[in-house]
């Protein structure tokens, strides 16, 4: 059993939106077929090599939560506790909610678009606080402050909520000894990776997190890290990686 | 939407120790095919009828977990807290784990037979402490005090462990407003079931959970049954009835 990690995090598998090339965001989109196998695939991988989790979080969004599942399922850790919280949520697309990435590239230009997705502290076109995309009228938010929800973020509001979020809650566990897992959405990850490898506000633009692929992350004692690694093939991943990057570039 | 329910129960889906008539207790037996469309068609049914829940509770056992999951799954409601005790895990059947129930009327005779899976305090044969159906050698055991821990039980010794954690941990919730969800096993809804609707040690020997059929209670000011009712088709549930009842009649 490998012991030589304190934490794996991992991207939700593929979405019927990431399937179809969607701006998501807080909005439900179920795994695609690809996307259960993804995650059925890491749950394997991880087994295999001899990974196990004491504790687990997740967002609120089942795509995530989906993906969790799946993972511990194959894994045979189906009672490991699990937090969910929507301090882990994907970044809220404002405004850009449920448009096709292609069709706004079309609309607004490559680079906008491109800014939008990729710039550090851009914030997407805000929704009004009476848009059905504005989360106070989803139950599952109901025990959120209306002051705290989103209308609109950007990379650095996600840090803003994801990094308090790790400190009072995760890195408490991790020095108690517990191996943790973390299963949530591209931007919440990102947000994550930012802090814990120490990439600048520039750099992080060029960073993408593939769908599916577990990391691996030894701390130090400041709680960052002192060694990570994705878990699997490197050629896949290489390729899987290159898919994200690919999204916006037919257009 | 209904609101004139606190709580409702569901027995895991069919397993496939289940299928097969195998004491099963501690030991994990995924849901068969059967089971996980029986566990889907609950959730669909509980989103049909306008059922709804804030804080859903599960055992440690894997077809308990996954009849949850399904549920929640069915109904929309993935994001719903999910908390997992081993205190609601299947009654430990002792040394008769893993064998066959037929089997076991041969060797053992009818009548001993239906005293272990009926009589109140009827413990099963006890497995020692170095078996490997002692809970202690399962790591999802880890934070359970040694003690705690049980060699085998009848359905007395599971009500000791269901009703204390009923009172402590499920009922503050209902008292806050909460509307609850159970997904849990025929040995623990029993025990719980018991001191809910007020049935005596002996007449609980007649009374049988139907595998994936929700039931859902009212509960007065002592936070006893008020009032409470299967949720379904009255003549498809007394079928499903009739077959947990069938199990050992045959041999």
């Amino acid at each position: 059993m490998r012991s030589d990690y304190d934490l794996v995090i991992i991207r939700h598998g593929q979405s019927e939106a990431n399937k179809l090339n969607i701006f998501t965001g807080w909005r439900d989109s179920p795994l695609s077929e690809l996307g259960v196998a993804e995650a059925r695939a890491a749950g394997e991988l991880l087994k295999r090599e001899g990974y196990a989790f004491d504790l687990a979080f997740t967002s609120l969004q089942a795509r995530a939560i989906k993906t969790l599942w799946l993972v511990l399922e194959a894994m045979d850790l189906m009672w490991v506790p699990v937090v969910k919280d929507w301090r882990l949520n994907e970044r809220h697309y404002g405004a850009l909610q449920g448009k096709d990435k292609a069709q706004a590239v079309a609309q607004f230009g490559k680079a906008q678009v491109h800014q939008w997705r990729r710039g550090y502290a851009t914030q997407p076109p805000l929704v009004e606080v009476g848009d059905p995309d504005f989360p106070k009228f989803d139950t599952r938010y109901a025990g959120v402050p209306e002051g705290s929800l989103p209308r609109g973020e950007s990379l650095k509001n996600v840090v803003d909520r994801v990094l308090p979020y790790w400190l009072e809650h995760i890195v408490p566990e991790i020095k108690r000894g517990k191996k943790i897992l973390i299963a949530a959405h591209g931007n919440s990850l990102r947000a994550l990776l930012k802090h814990l490898e120490g990439v600048g506000d520039a750099e992080i633009e060029g960073i993408n997190l593939p769908t599916g692929v577990p990391r691996a992350y030894k701390l130090n004692a400041q709680m960052l890290s002192e060694r990570h690694a994705f878990v699997g093939d490197p050629d896949e991943i290489s390729q899987r990686i290159g898919t994200v990057v690919n999204q916006t570039k037919g257009a």
